[in-house]
């Protein structure tokens, strides 16, 4: 399999790749300058408030998004990736590896919210998956 | 290598793995009733406030955080996981390959902002990554 | 009438008023040291974070949250004022008079978007009051 | 002294002005449907973005902003403006007195941070205004 195949296939898509091909992607383009915690984390905001631009006026959405049509899709996509590739990106200039410390996050929320309890009801206090 | 040794190598924590995570761990707590699109974009939102919390009064912070405690940065790893999970959950839901749309944008950007162009001046028109 | 009684009719709470409050507040405290434009920035949208983790879980709201209990109210408040007291300490220490500005922007939004146009319908293009 | 002439004058901007002048830009244009509490909370965040946009790329800004030209603030109070405007309107909305929730506020963090403490630290614990 090619390189190009691989980066095609979703389940090879990780934060390592995406990492590198961002610290790449500034290197090449002398912006390591601009790329300062605080810098990048409110670029990051800017993006998060661009990808709620897309469902402001739009009332609750259901899931799939089966009304929408495929270029609103794909402005999503590149709204949630403007949001991921500064996450990564802030993740990686404050020396923090993202994937790991994903990975231990979920073991957390697994020990927080146990998965024999019962949340069936709709309750703020026990919905929370990253409290 | 087994499967906790892979998922303890950065290079292999891929947006999949994520994802599947995710799914079923709002399945064995029966939260997909509340897993709308509109409820993880703000969940998404409180979650980026909270990392912006462990940023706001310390003015500008260098790369590295050589001056941060290691218990001030598990915190931060933890929040920046916070902002992924939940990325990675809405992308889910709204039925987006995030990981494809990711390197999709990388593209786009490098075709946006050639290499070629000296971007050396602080000019805010030309150091965006994702703009 | 006395200050105090002036003060409780929301009718005279200008945003001079809570600038001049929050001058105070910050100079009593010796935090002046701490009110940058961008650490007040940051801190403010963690305060956005917080008013989002208020509507996260609940799907749709209807106007006037007929259903929602007086402490979820009070709370709500609190959420509310923690943005704009940051926004009206952020426009203060750049300069900028907010009240002035926010009678300008009405006007040119009403410039923007004249009234005798039909909005009637779900256009995204068109709904927007702040564009 | 005219309307017109007090609106002009900063300290006759009240949080009441704003919140009447936004309820009839609303009603005029037939808005008031859109105009859910989630869909203004998330247009609110989406303008928190393009605030945040203005200072992404600037590192760390000294207070009064000298060395900004006077387009780039007239810009900055815009963006300032939709955050409140958005935000009174999102109070309204939920019938919430935001002018009364403030100054409410600011008590509360007087009694949370006393005056006579002594606060001339840097300590993350002890900086926030509206923790």
């Amino acid at each position: 399999m090619t390189g190009a195949q691989q980066e095609g296939d979703d389940q090879s898509v990780s934060l390592h790749l995406l990492k590198q091909k961002m610290a790449d992607f500034a290197k090449e383009r002398n912006w390591d300058q601009f790329h300062s915690p605080r810098n990048l984390l409110l670029a990051m905001v800017g993006e998060v408030g661009e990808l709620s631009e897309i469902f402001q006026w739009k009332g609750e959405v259901p899931k799939g998004l089966p009304d929408w049509k495929e270029d609103e899709k794909v402005h999503l996509g590149e709204e949630l990736s403007d949001v991921l590739l500064y996450l990564v990106r802030l993740s990686d200039i404050c020396g923090i590896d993202l994937g790991k410390a994903a990975l231990r996050k979920v073991e957390l929320n697994a020990i927080k919210y146990p998965a024999s309890k019962n949340y069936g009801t709709n309750d703020d206090s026990t919905a929370e998956m990253c409290g």
